[in-house]
């Protein structure tokens, strides 16, 4: 076994991605935890911790992901768990963050509910964050409690430096996504360009322009979340129809609410890399769509904090963060 | 208008009882605050209040009914908005306190999760609780704002006398409920009984037991709760077995979970009273169900709430309540 | 010595309940704790702790019993001189909880003293709560620090296995308590039976009625707490008017309070079985009281807390908790 | 009425001191607010507030004087009682503020009560308070809420200014009332001095001094808390051996515990003048006592706080102020 | 008057920027609250507030520009001393908030002291923030207090527009900028463009390339905050050297740090244009800068505040925001 | 190496007093924490810490002496960044406490600074706080996280012993501080004296008394802070005046701000001991200040904390304290 666990190392994992949870498991040589949880027949969540945590260093994995607001009880309903339970520390995992576009006030009388979600752990008794690409890097500063965010880049640039296209060249599907391509085109040591989208008049159509080469070129779009994949969709096939050789995306969170996934499949797309933050279900995993796997990552952060090494090195020359 | 408003008062309601809010707007002869509750594409919540609540005093309507999550979430983003858009005081109006059963470790390890939503209700914002019916009064002091407490039996023993029923009798359907029995009985001034169950092994069958005459009687029934409906069903046919007359039961939370309102309208029940603190749909609106409202109850607290008069007179002489 | 405990455990006693604390010291084969906790001359609390407690895992006891408010602070006081002097862990061992009736606005304008006393636990320092048999289950739920709650039932139903009374019946003495009397007489394999009473009307006198056979039975009564006496002499006296052959009482929390004593000497009550959660003094000790020591469940929780063992085994089976 | 107060406006009072309070509210022109504060069977505070203070701004009054615990445990629980009950602000009235001897860590391991109450009142939920000459000013930095500190010493020098007494000198009783002691002084314009006491070995009897010329002068010796007696004992006896023709002693707060009226009684005191922020009761007014009302002081204050005026005039140019 | 206050508004200001808070107090016709904020002989801040501020609705000005540190203990220690006096509503308005930019951890073991200075905002007893243009608009999550965020652009963009340029171009100096860019150049109906800049390797020097046509076109460059200048002077000259006409750059916030005033003033620069958030002392004031106050913005959001009307219509229609 | 470090014990230093804390290093024998604490162009506190926190026990040394602002902030940037690094405890070594006078409200309206900056220590998430000589002992319940006070005199008292002084007498520079100095007294076995000072009337001048013998002695004055050294000049003119031979003024803390040190010079002091709680720079180290280093007592109360061992034996016999 290549980790030294201590004896009260605990990891569990909700309902929102238990594959993943059990890939760590599986790579840190531990356990799962012994739990349930369901529901009553009314819906309200039923927990059922089937083995003493008492003085224990618990971490737990849940995505926030859909559907968030129950995957969000489920969290605070073990945290509450947990604590009453006399857990010594509990480190929630948070592959995927959710509400973190929720991040401020974009019009009046909004809520900030990344904030209220943060404040919500910490007061059911989280004692230590671990996630991965944070919306915005601000987001950090919720908490009170220590973060340690990881970088699904780490493995993006990998696989994309693994695959060696030829005549390659990174594009940001909006002027918003700029530093986050330019960290991938100087990891790939390749050009950069972006989609520029304006609209002079409100009842004008969208204008929009491709700053950059892109003919006859590999182009790989960056971004760090796609939900309903509008953009990106529209961005390949913007591409393709000037001349784009193939089109390649990735992300780290892959939403892909609504129609997501009929756009991308009807797209210009040629491949969509992802990374498994969110759970994506059997009906989803289309021939485009390629996945690959944060475990080992989360499970090294994981020993590293459990043994009190440090984290950083997991992200030291990581390529790719706009952060 | 028999209801005098300042100017500062706010009426909102969220998704999980629109009616009920309106119906409390139209008593207070005010307008029903501008806003929608949406969701994302994703799932998570979208909340646009489209009127200024800076200095507000806000009433805000939300049962926190099936599904509970959501409308728990609901409930917390909202309170988050109104607090950064400087509403004065956020009084949140509950009328079905959703997860008050899991109000204590009943075995090892488990949440309180009652208690958790209080600490969140604070932590987010409100400044004070009114709500119907909890399940134990000692909820109350899961909160350190203000709770006013109103109770359904108001509203279902004022019923019952009206209806004047010859040759009755309330009956607790376990022993748990034979307080709240004992006081509609004493308010209808008719006798009381109750089912004894028992199951004396393990392995051996329950035993049940009618205490009391039931025989050619028309049976009362009240409970705070129903949810699967098995324990009123159950009660009901053992009652028609042994010779009762009709058969009616009442509860202030109509949760109707499951097969419940196949149960009911299989069982023996003549007729089932319940209020309107959970929105019944539609579909389980079987003849047998008669909803009683308890919008004049809220409207005429909050009124007494806004205008600072003790909101205790709307409970003296309050018939039916365990606490 | 059966127990292993680290070199910073330190056990403490404050002046409710010294005796029991020694014996649990004892049992642990462990010092007392020096400190002396005496009065100025104006009778506020002056509190001597006579070895360091940096970094130790202190364990309190102190029952708030009679006098309660002295109980109360005397437990507050010392808590802050153990956080000031860097205790570690501070985990009180309250085995009878004051206040605990006070619980709930039973009518208006009523604090709720047991949570203010939770709060007031909470803001002192304290970490951990180990407790027993509270007067409602969902008190545990007042505080957001972990309670391991121990249960009386566990000695009692003990004793009265042990005694092997032939004819035996429990009896609850109203309907408050079928819960608790029904476990107890699942454990004990006897027959249930309760004392219902009611008033019809305000002028009226309230109605006694026997529901069971007690008749040439011994009855065993069951409640939680026996305070003024009155409820348990009304009912072994009822109960010995109506044949039963001799009546035994018992209870985890001898309150003891007012004309108790007299009360139970002048009833018909053949003894009356107690713990030591609240110190009995020698003038309340006539021959009709038989005290059980409940050192030995509190050591082995203490013991299980402090190595980090599950505390659930010691009430796993537990046949006597109406929670 | 010179007093002009708003309808929300209530007074209560507890046990400590409810004569001083009844002064207040006849100086104020208020109506004492009903409520009824007495002891269940086994000494539990049981309180009843008889009246609505929803929305009430109110002046609640209470020393912490003896038996002080069963004072400060009565005034927790009134403020969780009308913060439950919807009370707009709580201001609590504590001239006698017990404890503040307890300030700071003196030897190893103590508590500092006098921070524990402060912030037990603030969890408790009141909102400001108003006390007299705390025993050392830093209390004030206990609290985070406002805090307005009235002087008795206002009360105190006029009474003497007034008597007119020829030939007199301030005396503090020993080197840590100096300043005090030069205050009086200075507004009486007459000289001043010390008594100075040393034990040179811990052996040695201690030697008394006295700095200044007392002989055939009318003393005035100055403290703010008389409570065994000892020292204003002691001090008069050794002012009287050497030659004072009459001794007065004053302070704000009489404690008087223990042997102290009899020590007082015994001693060469010619008069103790005190106020009344501790109740005397009967026994203990013996005619060498006279006691000076506060009332009016706090009165004034409590209507400049209620009507937002500022407090500090109240003591501009006050003469007696060691802070 | 255009402005309506009520008799408790009370507007105070510290040493940052006493110029802007009196124009503020002139446009809102009301008096400078009276206070001095000095210095001790070793440095220590002396707050004297020489009137009352017994139950007012305070509004504190003071930017926590620099020296920073010196302004923020300012404003926390005025905030400590108008808690403890009593003010009713403490409304900080800080124009620019100092350490805005340390709002995550950019590497690790890094402070985020933009959330630090929140949390003691709040801690000491602020109740509501008025500031503007945040460097990241994540930071208003930082507070759980209402924060409403003015924005500068609401000026600088009106002061282009009456300029009335031909031949305009909005220029982003960097690609971080474009949102903000793009919006001045959409209200003013121009083009836009970017300055890109890449290191292709560690060693290599940075690649500036302009996108967009800029030659003989009167550019503007916009930024939110200008500190050591030397972005927007190597821009300035980037541009000048490929042939802009005129090179104007405005930004909200001049912090003007080390050698920024000589880089401007050396550079290609034709005019800058700043707001007054921060004073810009008298040495700093050369001929190519040109100051615009936001005291009427500021001074119409108090009034808002004051009076409970929304803030929103302030920034509706905003030109220039990247939020 | 006389002490014994467990692995994860961290020392860093900040900027007020790195020798001190350099010094601590080397009798621990411990490396420095690698970090710097630089300022950004506009003056912006600039934190790196250069090796990891996670798990450590950390001592932050860090005086909070002029310039007293920048220290505190630098102190809770510190703080901030070393609690989101993951240190499990955060001892701060304040070896000088600032704003230590601002303890009270000794006028209207006044902050009570002392407060505010424990208020901050303990949000941004201090654990522990070691310091020496608070001005007063009551600022210790400023705070509810552990403190552990050293004193100065431990090492004062030890060179004046060691220096063996013939005709010595102990005396106070004002009334205030006579407890002190009887201490220092008692400890050389002298006699002890004080200055006496007067204003009869507002408009006369000062008269200023010698009480004590002080002819042809070797006078020590001691006191805790020497700030702008007016009162210590002023006695020293004064003692020698009245024929003193030699003149030794001593405190823990020197402030020595304004024209301090010119006025020492200029005085007729003959020596002024004073400790390096406070560094002081090159250019007032004149020969007549003589300089102790509190080091050896800080590494060892350090030692003690870190391993659990009291600090109390520290300040057993410790002659010099007002507290």
């Amino acid at each position: 076994m290549p980790y030294q666990l201590r004896k009260n190392f605990k990891l569990f994992t909700l309902n929102s991605n238990p594959e993943l949870a059990q890939e760590i498991a599986d790579l840190l040589g531990c356990e799962m935890g012994k739990s349930s949880i369901t529901r009553f027949s009314d819906g309200e969540v039923q927990i059922n911790i089937e083995e003493s945590v008492r003085g224990a260093e618990v971490y737990l994995v849940q995505s926030t992901s859909q559907p968030g607001n129950e995957h969000v009880m489920e969290l605070l309903i073990m945290i509450d768990a947990l604590k009453r339970a006399s857990a010594e520390a509990i480190n929630v995992v948070i592959p995927y963050y959710g509400y973190a576009r929720q991040d401020r006030k974009a019009s009046s009388r909004e809520p900030i509910t990344a904030k209220l979600v943060a404040n919500m752990l910490e007061t059911a008794g989280a004692t230590h964050v671990i996630t991965m690409d944070l919306h915005a890097p601000q987001l950090q500063g919720f908490f009170d409690m220590p973060v340690d965010q990881l970088l699904g880049g780490t493995v993006l640039s990998k696989h994309f430096a693994d695959k060696g296209l030829e005549d390659a060249i990174v594009v940001a599907p909006d002027n918003g996504g700029l530093g986050r391509a330019r960290k991938l085109a100087n990891y790939l040591d390749v050009p950069i360009g972006f989609i520029d989208k304006r609209r002079m008049q409100p009842d004008e159509p969208e204008m929009i322009n491709i700053v950059g080469d892109i003919k006859g070129k590999n182009v790989i779009i960056i971004v760090d979340i796609i939900d309903t994949a509008t953009t990106i969709s529209l961005a390949a096939n913007v591409l393709a129809e000037n001349g784009a050789k193939a089109i390649y995306a990735c992300c780290t969170h892959a939403v892909l609410s609504g129609q997501a996934v009929q756009r991308i499949e009807e797209s210009a797309l040629t491949e969509l890399v992802v990374t498994n933050t969110i759970h994506i279900p059997e009906e989803k995993r289309m021939p485009k769509i390629k996945i690959l796997s944060v475990a080992p990552l989360l499970a090294e952060a994981i020993e590293h904090v459990h043994n009190e090494k440090p984290v950083s090195p997991l992200f030291e020359n990581i390529p790719v963060s706009d952060q």
